[in-house]
């Protein structure tokens, strides 16, 4: 079931980009939780291209709809149905693509694999699908908020401009169109953005995402630890090419008597701590009760607005150049896909930690 | 089945660091293969401490036993049970251990989740779980060589020396204690970990793993999508930190003008193949035929044979000092686990992908 | 996930009886074949009430919805959303029965596990929910098709009333209100149901299943034994309280000196037929290329047009009274459910069996 | 995974009769539950040949060696790794059997799907394999126990006696060798099945199996109803022909007015319960908090000590007379196992009943 996320809280998620929707199941949704329709629909609306300059101008409002399983306002344990139509078709600027192998796409693999393949916008290989993430990811977020925890992600680096030594301002997230947590960086970052946007190129860029209020004791070792739960969750999202947590990749690089994280009590709590927190808020596959962090790499999105040289689907050599609006960078408009997944992962893995006691 | 891994190819594993015996349950494995039962032997050699100076000197043998899905040598496409015994227990060396939360473990929450846990030598989170995993990936890899497929992983990196800028020379992997791809870079690395095992100190390191052979169409959008099998594969590893394929986290400084992979026809072989390989072998979740690459990346050993402040399961101040036979470092060890778990993913994917078509 | 069925062809399913959709999503379908929508659409006709006498005569129409999949006219190997509106909707019927607690339906146990119920025509406890199957069963038969392997349900029993001793006509099936396969048996059954209509009781019954060009080879022991995936699959129907295959229920008072079905090779085709056909067409949980034939028992509706003493959700007794138009038996409308989820269970395991060799 | 059974408490096995050992892996057993290794031992020897004059005489003792995931006598939520020695092989005495396709055993269908079998004993399709489920159930059980549930199965038929219009006497079960819960079918039984062994033939027979103790709410629509975990567990059981539940097939022929089970308070405890149990417990799929009861019919065994005409693998006719020890009925070693698999369904259920509320 490849089109299916999660062990007990599940996604299973269907439509391509010019098709008649895209959608999705959601089960293991427990039941008698109280949904705040606009809150779903606030997530897609942070996804939604045309937010900003630096990012598309489409205008596909993506409304949710959603089809079962709540029932006077409340979840009632039953799969919930939902379908975001699309509405903004532009097929025929896509007619001319369908025999062109855009280079860093998934037309060529689609083709191979399948031996057919929707070509308008990208068919299910689209960012669109993404959607589906969104809405299951605003209902987990709504059961976390119940158990106290928080998912926040933000822009930490776009090309090579990173707020990476800073400390982040959550607040300010959502008020630059980058979703940097530095106001000095977003401002580089957005110019940046318009400069490439102009020039049709793309650039990539780093994704922070920090969870907090997780209790000690979720993931599943071993196969189930919870940094591959959120590996597997990240590397699924269209054009991520890496994923961390914790020290990351710089850990490989230091020593185990600078990188431990040492325990001691809270004097005034009784609770363990970790002085430092290497390791992320992960353990051995478990949660320790320290907040989970991790970072996610996207690559350049593939779409130029420039011409490139291409093959088509018989192989002959030919030019490709995208008409259109497209984004400059993916990395903005992915912050709450992230957020969507992380949420995911958190409550499937709280809700499998319920069954490690009778 | 959080301990079990894969689709149709999968592993169910079991077992302690000191318990009876670590191992396993492999389903999924096709019928009629002829099996080298050497050729296990031989990955759990590679895996096996003792093998050098700079890895523990424990002599654990690690003799597999089959215990069925063989008949007259060939896989009967039954399950194939398998054991091998823990031989070499010193567990009064653990007693002192009990009480203690060594730091950067996962003492603390095992201990947090279960309520109880087997102290001795880390129980179910020791590596010594791996075993498991290379028995698993050495029949993979038995099936993926009558497909051409190969998987060859080696040290890139430990601590600040790295081979990254080098021409890996896959022959001499198996020739330098660390495992590392240059001979240069692997003296290097031999002499810094004898010195830290001097120091008591450990460092961490980055595996890179490349697969040829493979076939264009392996890997299942959106969530079985190649890359977020083999990060999940890759992170359930004990002590990896980061997984990045392709181009990873350098592709976020990135443009797509420079990053793109352009597609050209083989002249020859009238093959389509990029010019580039910045998506590492795969492209939207499928492989394109180039070679796979990726990277691991792992922290350092957390157990130091220095003194480390740490709290015991009451959360009282204690401080440890570790006895016994430790390695300075996990990466040249990791290798052999790293190959397993990318075989199992590879050849997983390609049994998936018979079903695509009727 | 409890709302999903199968292993590579899968069907996820939602919706309430009077939500505002039922629909699901199906994965795994193979690319390439070509789609005949009317073959769906006129599978959802016969599971539809309203087709005659015997049956209700809502008209609920369930025009199915395509949103995701096809490209053309042929599957693409994505997954298939759908969706069908709920049109019929006579909320306020059931408004009486918020509180009441039906005699043998799922009031009482949804409301036990999940702490609210949609209590409208029994929510997703409706028959209403296997419209999803029956249009996974349409794809899934267009598939199987193709590979030469045809499932036939047909009513064998209503009530006492049954064909068992007779040859079945597959040909008259949908000439008769009761999908009997014998004319006469079909006559006194309709007779049967009219009476029971006009007293406003219910009556159970027993379908037979048959199907035909089955290769050898199918099903995987041993918990994926063919027989326990299609038991699985039936007695997930709504009412189904027996299922048995082969010899069934009948063989455990029989000899093994009768039962044993002889191997004979057809002297025409050099093909290794049996005798007798008792197994069932299955041996040790795999088919044998014999005909594979199983029967399931339908209990009575528990929906009754007469007085019922029962509870309120507060305990308290009461009399329940329905009202609105209910069939007399389920039975006639199972038998398309029961073949969608047969051919779902077949073609599943065909594509499973691709995995065997490499 | 097709030898992986459930979905939080998970049994995969392996094992053939004639190579080295039976054995498999529990994973999700809760932690921290004392185990009584001599009620494993226990339920292998109830399971046992040999254990009376009507079962075969074989002597394999059939000792378990508990591997992993126990601690200082109590589970530790890690996966409990065990094996059974296969100690009594008579490896020869199937060497005639090498190309014979036994009628209504596996041997035809292995071939046909594998290319390879192993001939000796019936390999992986012996009844065997079943050890596996009863480890698993036994540990389940203990689990059980805590949570005050019960499991019980008894012979209620064999050949045409049957003591179904009886009251059983589950303190008799042990106390007679065909495990009939009254002491005089019990008797005629014992009697048939020591006229069978002379005749060299074999008979059927049904068990039935009686759950108390469940509390209202285990099981999970649409595709998880507890009848179809249930059904799915007692048709991977060798030899199982048949599944109902409550009513079963006598229901398909009452009418609702009759079976419909009727809802009152009982004015003592103050909790709702059925006047009768048509339903057997269940409603909706889901556990309505009565005795929990169910039926599965078992062929008779297909190995008969009289000639039987069949071909080889070759096709070619040959006769078939098998030598050795084998048992005329299945049922009284088939109670064990039923319980067991029934004792997995329900403590998975109870986990997974966990998720449903945050």
């Amino acid at each position: 079931m490849n089109n299916s996320f999660g062990r007990i809280f599940t996604l299973t998620s269907f439509g391509e980009s010019h098709g008649a929707a895209v959608g999705g199941v959601i089960d293991g949704m427990p039941a008698g939780i109280e949904i705040d329709v606009n809150l779903i629909q606030q997530q897609l609306d942070r996804r939604r291209p045309g937010q900003s300059a630096v990012v598309t101008a489409r205008d596909e409002k993506d409304r949710v709809e959603l089809l079962s399983g709540i029932f006077e306002g409340k979840t009632t344990g039953q799969p919930i149905g939902f379908i975001v139509r699309n509405t903004d078709h532009h097929s025929a600027d896509y007619e001319q693509m369908r025999h062109v192998m855009r280079p860093s796409h998934a037309d060529f693999t689609y083709l191979q694999k399948y031996g057919i393949r929707d070509h308008r916008g990208g068919g299910r290989s689209s960012a669109r699908e993404t959607i589906a993430r969104v809405v299951a990811g605003a209902f987990a977020r709504q059961a976390l908020q119940k158990l106290g925890i928080a998912v926040t992600a933000y822009t930490e680096s776009i090309g090579e401009l990173s707020m990476r030594d800073k400390t982040p301002d959550f607040s300010i997230i959502e008020d630059n169109p980058v979703r940097c947590a530095d106001a000095d960086t977003a401002a580089a970052m957005t110019e940046l953005l318009k400069e490439l946007k102009h020039e049709g190129d793309t650039v990539g860029g780093v994704i922070r995402c920090v969870v907090t209020g997780v209790p000690a004791g979720l993931g599943d070792p071993v196969f189930g630890k919870l940094q591959a739960l959120l590996a597997s969750a990240m590397m699924s999202i269209n054009a991520a090419k890496g994923f961390e947590y914790g020290m990351g990749f710089e850990g490989a690089t230091g020593r185990g008597s600078q990188l431990n994280d040492i325990f001691v009590t809270d004097p005034q709590t009784g609770r363990v701590r970790t002085l430092t927190n290497n390791s992320g808020g992960i353990q051995g596959g478990i949660s320790n009760g320290e907040e989970i962090c991790f970072r996610v790499a996207f690559k350049p999105i593939a779409t130029l607005l420039t011409s490139q040289p291409t093959v088509t689907d018989t192989g002959e050599e030919t030019v490709l150049k995208a008409r259109g609006r497209h984004d400059p960078c993916a990395v903005p408009r992915a912050v709450p896909i992230v957020e969507a997944m992380a949420a995911m992962v958190l409550l499937d893995a709280w809700l499998m930690n319920r069954s490690t006691h009778i």
